[in-house]
């Protein structure tokens, strides 16, 4: 008889996108000319950047002549040409030493985090920050590091640490031993930064403690404060403890075009039961090759027109079109007397909920007052609560009328 | 302290192919002038489709509009254009009735593949057939399911099933209960098929164990005799205990584009420890939709293409002429007076080594004397030894130019 993964059974349902749906739904065959605006949306909006599209039209038509066909990416870690244009790019023009042997280009930066748990041991105690993508807490409770269901969307086993604005939405190293730790920034939903400072004391925590961190920077491109770091790996040491993850999918609006890489250095160590290090760098090789194929070849020259003098200069320009959006709706926010976090390195705005109102209820009165669409906080998380999450994704004219609309309901 | 997934460690190095490279360039080095031919790439050679080419430039050009732009594929399961095609043209048209929510797109095959067996309970019994394609063993190695490493490339409690000359290359069902069944037809390596009786004993055996059939039909496109089934599906009541495995790689080329699918029926059902039913579609969409975000929409768009009138066409032209290669092979290697299976409804020609030859052998006999590369069957399972895998992927002439050689020293 042929069993389950039990562990599939003891998910929760994906409760917060649906649900949001379903109320936005609800609202709009009630008022169907609402004209609702969603500033939800966790979606690129802007098209690809002209070099990208030039680069990807040529390797087109490269797949059209026998001479220049591509076929399986070799080893499918990414062809030399993008791991190289990678390492030049965003970790040698930073000060970091990265070999292109330490960088897996892959189809999605949540595909990677969604896998890399995979290589270490069940027995392993994971941390998560709260507020947290549910990405990082699902595939843990898929593979078995988890107990239960504990309310609130939490499971046994895991350690949360709040991020609450008393501490910056940058929680300090737990007190207790964990293992496998992950750490988002620049932050989703929060859209908090981590310094230099605070990025180091995770670092020597994971060298105290020998774990490991999972270190998604996703939306470092979206960082415009010169002194925050993009990389873990400008923190010293942290090529011993910790992955990173990058996507050109919010850099570079791939969200459809799907092109992202994994660092895993090859100094970084993990542990058999008995206490042998064993490196990190072999295993997720193995993983990588055994289970995947290799990301589109016009996908990866996309990506590498990324890298071009044009292609930055274009990219640059959307990236600022999304925070100008971004300043916008924090600078509108705090005249109409609320309290917004984020929106300066990162694409996210952080609102707290006024008058201590929770953040469905908000989230009720922003849509059937406002028709405006956010996401409540509670939903990324228990320390999400009283908190909703604006997207600077989205045109500025909606924008700015979704702001006059919050305007006159506040 | 941070452990690895001590399962890796039980997996043996990816031998087969850096040990032919190494030879190949020991050779080489020898011999520089010596014109080394490969019959044993499993990669396409021929370039895309001209109705593939032309969707995926007008998919680029909409990346380059607001309007027309595609971010994120909602839910990651794959465009309704493309399931519906694929339900239309894979499965209606053979009289196969599988909804579009029963098909999830994806990067690859061996993905799927690589991928399925987590939400399955690690104490399943798997059974593969041997020679076997190793990604279907490793993925089960690396997640617990079996003992350590056994010897010529085999592993503790998993249940190999011979395919040779004497049954055909198509195992009977075996004899104990087991619970996850891995079955490729047509075969890779040996390019044998297998018969709606011969699959109907699979689904019987299924049905009356409570087994899954983890079904991998990369090469239908292959097939060429009428009255091989190019679906499980085409066996009544396999619905129910099989998952199929699709790709456009060997059928369009797409080895460097990126697409494929798999089929998990509504009706499929796995069972908790205790007994319950299980349905196994949203266990799937489950895992798919957290760790994956959806292939490219340009691939999609690609794909969507092979199955236009002029798409289907154009593939038609490309597999007749590998087709037409494996023809060439199989009829020249009968009149030196070899045995020769598979090639014609697949890609790959499994040869018997003459004199009770061994794989490796015969492997470096061809290499050193006729300067041709084929893949050992030892490495694929030791029932594959005395054989040698041959792949029709290639140039005509190339190809005509090593049968003369292999003539010349039979």
């Amino acid at each position: 008889m042929v069993t389950v993964n039990e562990n599939y059974l003891k998910l929760q349902a994906g409760y917060l996108f649906p649900e949001i749906g379903r109320r936005k739904r609800e609202f709009a065959a009630k008022k169907p000319d609402a004209g609702i605006i969603s500033l939800g949306i966790g979606d690129v909006t802007q098209p690809l950047a002209p070099a990208v599209i030039e680069a990807m039209h040529r390797a087109v038509d490269e797949m059209a002549d026998k001479k220049t066909f591509h076929g399986y990416d070799d080893g499918g870690v990414g062809y030399e040409f993008l791991r190289q244009a990678i390492k030049e790019n965003d970790y040698t023009a930073r000060g970091v030493d990265i070999e292109t042997d330490e960088i897996f280009v892959s189809d999605g930066a949540k595909t990677d985090i969604a896998n890399m748990q995979e290589i270490f041991g069940l027995d392993n105690i994971v941390a998560v920050t709260d507020p947290v993508y549910p990405v990082y807490v699902d595939t843990n409770v898929m593979a078995g590091r988890t107990g239960p269901a504990a309310g609130r969307g939490t499971y046994g086993k895991i350690i949360y640490m709040p991020c609450t604005a008393e501490n910056d939405f940058v929680p300090e190293p737990p007190s207790q031993d964990v293992d496998l730790i992950y750490l988002c920034f620049p932050n989703n939903p929060t859209g908090a930064v981590a310094t230099v400072g605070e990025l180091k004391k995770w670092v020597d925590y994971a060298r105290g403690h020998k774990a490991v961190i999972l270190f998604d920077a996703a939306y470092e491109a979206y960082i415009s404060d010169a002194d925050i770091p993009h990389s873990i790996y400008e923190i010293k040491g942290a090529e011993e403890v910790a992955v990173e993850f990058r996507s050109f999918s919010k850099t570079a609006g791939f969200t459809g075009v799907r092109c992202a890489f994994a660092v895993v250095p090859r100094r970084l160590k993990a542990y058999t039961k008995d206490g042998g290090a064993v490196e990190v760098n072999p295993l997720w090789r193995r993983r990588h090759c055994t289970k995947f194929n290799g990301v589109s070849y016009i996908s990866q020259r996309g990506a590498e027109a990324v890298y071009s003098a044009e292609g930055k200069r274009q990219i640059r320009g959307t990236i600022d079109f999304y925070m100008n959006n971004a300043k916008l709706i924090r600078k509108a926010l705090g005249s109409f007397g609320y309290s917004a976090y984020g929106g300066v390195n990162a694409p996210y705005i952080w609102l707290r909920t006024p008058d201590g109102v929770d953040s469905w209820e908000f989230f009720d009165l922003l849509l059937t007052k406002a028709h405006v669409v956010g996401t409540p906080g509670a939903g990324f998380g228990p320390a999400g609560e009283g908190y909703l999450r604006l997207t600077a994704f989205g045109g500025t004219d909606d924008i700015k009328e979704a702001l006059q609309r919050i305007k006159a309901v506040s």
